[in-house]
């Protein structure tokens, strides 16, 4: 390959990556920022969370690869050159997510957080559910909410999921377009909110549209923060409406100590450690993706500047 | 069917059970105990707690269908007629089991116990670890044990599984007989126990082979509370050795109040809650036993006196 790959970042231990796709690529060029070398060199960027501004600075940049999954703050960023922008789609960022989320769901289901310490008490009166009597929705069914979906239906959970486009999955009821967003929240027992953060999905769940949910849902949020409208989930919780919710993502990172969040016995915050890409699969994913891009080759995963993912 | 079915529990709640025989059944002469009519009619009984010496009175009993999977009560009461013992093996306590499993196996995976209320701080430094770092081993590999194990395999985790009999599950690696005990264990991260009481499990897990487990393991027991030595896992816990432990057995039932297992923060106690049989299903799958019998065709799970289980 000529020319050099920008790896881009103010993120701390990122030794492990560079280890990684040396060890992947021990002939690429990789330029480690801020020691860039030459700028004309830089031919694909890999970034996560790159200095304001350096990625205009590249004049034969081909391709951008985020580390992350969500690219929002890439694709706002008015000084980002007009390459294509892949997400970030690997086993271990899948894994971490699909654990996560399983965990939740089942926690939930088992009333894991009722069993209280110190005191022998049942959780459930008399009957114990089974799987098949609990309903799942997945609020966003790309490759994260899909996997989700098949590895809770081995449990037995119904699952549903809402997407923009309709999807066949099999086992999976899909729920598509706004039309169709009322229905898809009253069979929601569990909701499991995986979208991307865009103009679309911002305050998705407010007031009116948690009032959807069924008595006693309980909401898990691993996508973005602003999915959620703050005060909306305190009072559906408060109300019982809500009985449960377990959050990774917040409007402002690190959650501030005086947010009511942290004191509602109902709500598990979790300080966004859902998922991180993991550097072993994640640099051989970016790797597969360059060997790609340098073949011609369509690439997956590349973020759409309409529709904001 | 020529005879009755005997109902014999000192339980409570079991409306919901007669009720499902008796849809599922609605011909059968179905006698709940202590309203049993003639003793000289009772063909099968169904049992969970049957009262002392009642399963002596019937001199036609060709069988007894325990509503529990551990049996190791009946087999050991010196008045139980001479009989076949069928063990309860049904879906939905299946299903309670590989949820309550599962969940607890990924919240040791991704840290969920070391995510303290009320602190932004990420449970794991810097590098996440995916499912394949992670291996279990489920102790105990009948029916309930196989069932744990094929449903964490999906995750990516390595899981191993110990018996009397060496198994062919795919993607698991059997270990048999107590030569193999020792080697089972230093591959457990995540130490299942499913095993039924008998002589030969009883204090399996003590100082010796709790030592043998690697550092920082986890333990969750959903067998039997025999299986293990209070007083050695309280030591091993106490010296790090053992991470986790999640306790839902107990050789004492309900767990007494001054037990030091209720106030060491690295075990969970949760009361005997992990699994019952459902009540739609079970009933289901004992009035298919009985027909089974009814019709001379092998019965599968039938408890043996000698093995204990």
């Amino acid at each position: 390959m000529n020319g050099a790959v920008l790896f881009s970042t103010t993120e701390e231990n990122i030794e492990r990556w560079i280890s990684e796709l040396r060890k992947r690529a021990p002939v690429l060029d990789l330029r480690i920022w801020p020691d860039v070398g030459a700028v004309e060199d830089i031919k694909y960027a890999i970034v996560a969370r790159p200095p304001k501004g350096d990625l205009s600075r590249y004049p034969n940049l081909k391709a951008i690869f985020s580390m992350w999954a969500g690219v929002e703050d890439l694709l706002s960023d008015s000084t980002l050159p007009n390459v294509p922008v892949v997400r970030m789609v690997e086993p271990g960022l899948t894994n971490g997510i699909v654990t996560y989320v399983v965990h939740h769901v089942l926690g939930f289901h088992i009333h894991a957080s009722s069993i209280q310490r110190k005191v022998w008490k049942h959780p459930f009166h008399t009957y114990m559910q089974v799987a098949s009597d609990t309903s799942v929705g997945i609020l966003g069914l790309g490759h994260l909410g899909q996997a989700c979906a098949e590895a809770l239906l081995p449990f037995g959970f119904k699952v549903a999921g809402y997407s923009q486009s309709r999807k066949q999955i099999e086992g999976v009821e899909s729920y598509a377009t706004e039309a169709e967003l009322e229905n898809f929240l009253s069979v929601s027992k569990v909701l499991v909110c995986l979208l991307p953060r865009t103009p679309s999905t911002d305050n998705i769940l407010n007031e009116k549209t948690l009032n959807q949910l069924p008595t006693g849902a309980c909401i898990i949020n691993c996508g973005r923060g602003e999915a959620i409208k703050d005060e909306a989930l305190l009072s559906a919780i408060r109300s019982g409406h809500i009985a449960k919710a377990v959050l990774d993502v917040f409007r402002t990172e690190p959650l501030p100590d005086d947010h009511p969040f942290w004191h509602e016995p109902a709500i598990t915050v979790t300080p966004h450690c859902a998922s991180k890409p993991d550097p072993r699969t994640g640099s051989a994913a970016i790797l597969a993706n360059i060997e790609k891009f340098e073949a011609g080759q369509p690439i997956k995963h590349i973020a759409n500047q309409d529709s904001g993912y």
